[in-house]
């Protein structure tokens, strides 16, 4: 990070001097920002490959460009007009209709046989708290002939972090996208220890999966349908001006949710000794608000997919083997490509050596403009995932806005005087500048069970973006 | 505040330039922070007022500069060691041993008829929720007569926002200071609406306060004496790292605070609706925790008054007609003058004229690094108060850093990449340089019950400080 370092320093004592390449589209933003800019009509052989320059000259002729421009402008407004609110609690079978022997992952589709030892323990755990076999060798046979079958949570409405697993019991959180009418969920965030979200197996993960299903998830259910609805937009606006990029940080949106759902959660227990434990185990996670982030993600972007025409980006998600993106313009089509593995601070006695691959359908955040997108509004969450303090926070926040076509309007930075966070990532974008999405993230041990031994950041692959860019060039610049 | 704006941002572009005239203390401290700084051993007439210049003199005498320098280190390192821990909640009369027919009230010790219509207005509102009278001019009768004695908060370990009044059936938080052993009061933040500590007089008043002695403080009380004790220190340095600045913003500590205090709250109440109305009741106001960090300001600089030969200052309050600080040198002897009224914005359909002078013993919190002198933590306060951005917002800690001596090891800055809070105002540096403390402040209405009608900022009066400083040069002066 020095480099990055040492550059942002600079950029701070001189002001960003800039030789615009490329797009012209960026000259123009760049010099409503104020940034003093010579553009230069020369294009550049990206990387050595002749046919992503020819892919990029596709989607560059004037009409195409154009009517890309006007679809961007679309999937931007839709999804940042989306006003997630979380308005119930119920088992994924009511709510989602998710059917038994189904077990939702994190990211792209999976084989069983190309899922991390991670992924695996986490799915084997998951079948037996369900009773679906009574030990891993019976959970095991079942996956592997096909009787319990494995899906992304993406395919259904859901979003997980970590492997991200949902089955039938689980109580899952109902986010409301109030302006498009369409709904996504997310499990309760588990806290820490031995979790299924890092691959635990054993009893004592079953046992909280039990109370959850018994106990926590009817509660905030019944509190949550006597209740108008909780604004997680406003929510999350209100703490990203906390420090919160809603990644790796939630403990402003955690406090504000446990403040405003506890006089519900009163009224609807009936019962102190519920209620304590109850507010125990919200207010002992502070992350316990990034599922329903990542939920409020999942609602705002799932009405651009399909949007032809868009090259904007609407699902960023691993599951620990593979990266995958979903493009509006592509429909549910995934383009995938090996995980990197995050760079960044390390528990004590742990190192790279020991990490999973990047892996969760959290990355969700950074699609809508959070988590790395919006590092600027954490300089604390910057120096933890080892990138520096205050400027350098801001400089990866003016990075990702090179890569993005808007500005957040209800997520908004104070130490960017309230400019909004950079949204709407662009496949041309990424692929003609070369910078690929930021991501803040947990690091799992790959050891199964091991649990987060580490936090720091991890770029999105660019082959994803190359074959979208690919696929786009196929499906927009053949159509035009 | 656009001359501000100006040389703040001429000063972000060009770094600062510093040429010092005065104490040397000050170019070491700058060079320490690498400001490049050109020491001019000239010293300029302050003001027109020799006798000032003479004052000055008298302390820097090498051996007494070097005892004062000495005792404020041992000043300052009481109040940064301090360890303030929410312990119990009991009424005034208990905690305090607080007796019948005395009235508390914000900042220096106020005669009746000088004290501004807020302030009786709420004097005699507390004289009949006790019931010591019937109505407004029984009331008035026993305060003219003597029979109801006011007497400073700060008098009796105390502390109130606004008029601050505090009577012996009121249930107080109780703060300890683990560091020196001592203890400090507050009551309980009434929230919004119409409340006593902004003047209004009337049966809605009178009945919240009725039901925070019934219901609101004994739960909380059951459930703080059950409690290992709430580590203030640690939620007000983790609330500054979320936007907070502890004065004009406390929507983290307040949501901190209620998270850690409900599960406790759950067990101690026994009934789920009184938990409801208080998890409302609590959670329905941001600013909650002012009071608890004006405690906790409070207990930390109580051990340090009365160190003799310091030039710190450790108490800064208003009543509504004068402010008043004390000087660690000087015992519990007040300096004052007239408060000034604050600068800001008001709420629509009000403006200056509408405004009280400043009031409360909320300064306490700039005493310890807080509110004004921590705003670089909350630009969005910056802004509130309308004195800008982040880089403004930087700018003005940056002058509260030339006024104090030390930086607070537990109240870190992100934004200034972990450099700590300002704190210890030192009365020769504020009389030097003509720079006064900067107060962020709520803008009382000067009709009695209307409430808060803006936010600003207000500037102490130089005045207090000028007679501290003739003070210290007789009592620490005339002793080396």
């Amino acid at each position: 990070m020095t480099d990055r370092s040492h550059r942002s320093r600079a950029l701070l004592h001189d002001g960003p001097r800039v030789i615009n390449v490329g797009l012209e589209s960026f000259a123009a933003d760049l010099e409503a920002r104020g940034v003093p800019v010579l553009h230069v009509g020369w294009r550049p052989p990206v990387g050595s490959e002749g046919t992503i320059a020819r892919h990029l000259a596709v989607l560059q002729d004037a009409a195409t460009a154009a009517a890309i421009d006007a679809a961007n402008a679309t999937v931007l407004a839709t999804i940042t007009a989306a006003h997630p609110v979380l308005v119930d609690c119920r088992p994924a079978r009511e709510a989602m209709g998710l059917e038994a022997r189904v077990v939702l992952h994190a990211g792209p589709p999976l084989p069983w046989d190309r899922a991390c030892p991670t992924m695996q323990a986490a799915v084997l755990c998951a079948i037996r708290y369900e009773g679906w076999a009574g030990d891993d060798a019976a959970a095991r046979r079942l996956v592997e002939r096909g009787v319990v079958a494995l899906a992304p949570c993406h395919s259904r409405g859901a979003v997980g972090p970590m492997t991200g697993l949902i089955t039938a019991s689980m109580p899952v959180f109902v986010v409301e996208n109030r302006a498009a009418g369409n709904r996504a969920y997310a499990t309760l965030n588990e806290g820490l220890g031995a979790v299924l979200r890092f691959g635990a197996n054993d009893e004592r993960v079953i046992r909280r999966l039990q109370w959850l299903a018994a106990e926590a998830g009817p509660t905030m259910g019944a509190a949550l349908r006597a209740d108008d609805g909780v604004d997680l937009r406003v929510m999350m606006g209100q703490a990203l001006r906390m420090g919160d990029e809603m990644h790796q940080r939630n403990i402003a949106a955690s406090a504000l949710l446990t403040r405003r759902l506890m006089p519900g959660l009163a009224r609807a227990s009936g019962d102190t000794a519920v209620l304590a434990r109850l507010a125990e185990f919200i207010g002992g996670n502070d992350q316990f608000f990034l599922n329903l982030a990542m939920a409020a993600g999942k609602a705002s972007t799932d009405p651009a997919l399909g949007h032809a025409a868009s090259t904007l980006v609407v699902t960023m998600a691993r599951n620990g083997t593979d990266f995958g993106i979903r493009v509006a313009g592509l429909g549910d089509r995934w383009l995938t490509a090996p995980v990197n593995t995050p760079n960044g601070f390390y528990f004590s006695g742990y190192g790279p050596e020991d990490a999973n691959p990047d892996i969760g359908d959290s990355a969700i955040v950074e699609t809508i403009g959070l988590g790395g997108l919006a590092m600027a509004a954490s300089p604390a969450v910057a120096g933890f995932v080892g990138a520096g303090g205050l400027h350098e926070a801001i400089a990866i926040t003016d990075e990702m806005a090179e890569i993005t076509v808007g500005e957040h309007p209800h997520f908004r930075i104070p130490n960017l005087d309230d400019r909004g966070a950079p949204v709407g990532i662009d496949v041309r974008r990424v692929v003609e500048t070369g910078i690929t999405p930021l991501i803040n993230t947990g690091i799992a041990g790959r050891r199964p069970g091991v649990g987060q031994i580490g936090a720091g950041t991890v770029r999105a692959p660019l082959a994803c973006f190359e074959q979208a860019l690919a696929a786009l060039a196929t499906t927009i610049g053949g159509r035009a």
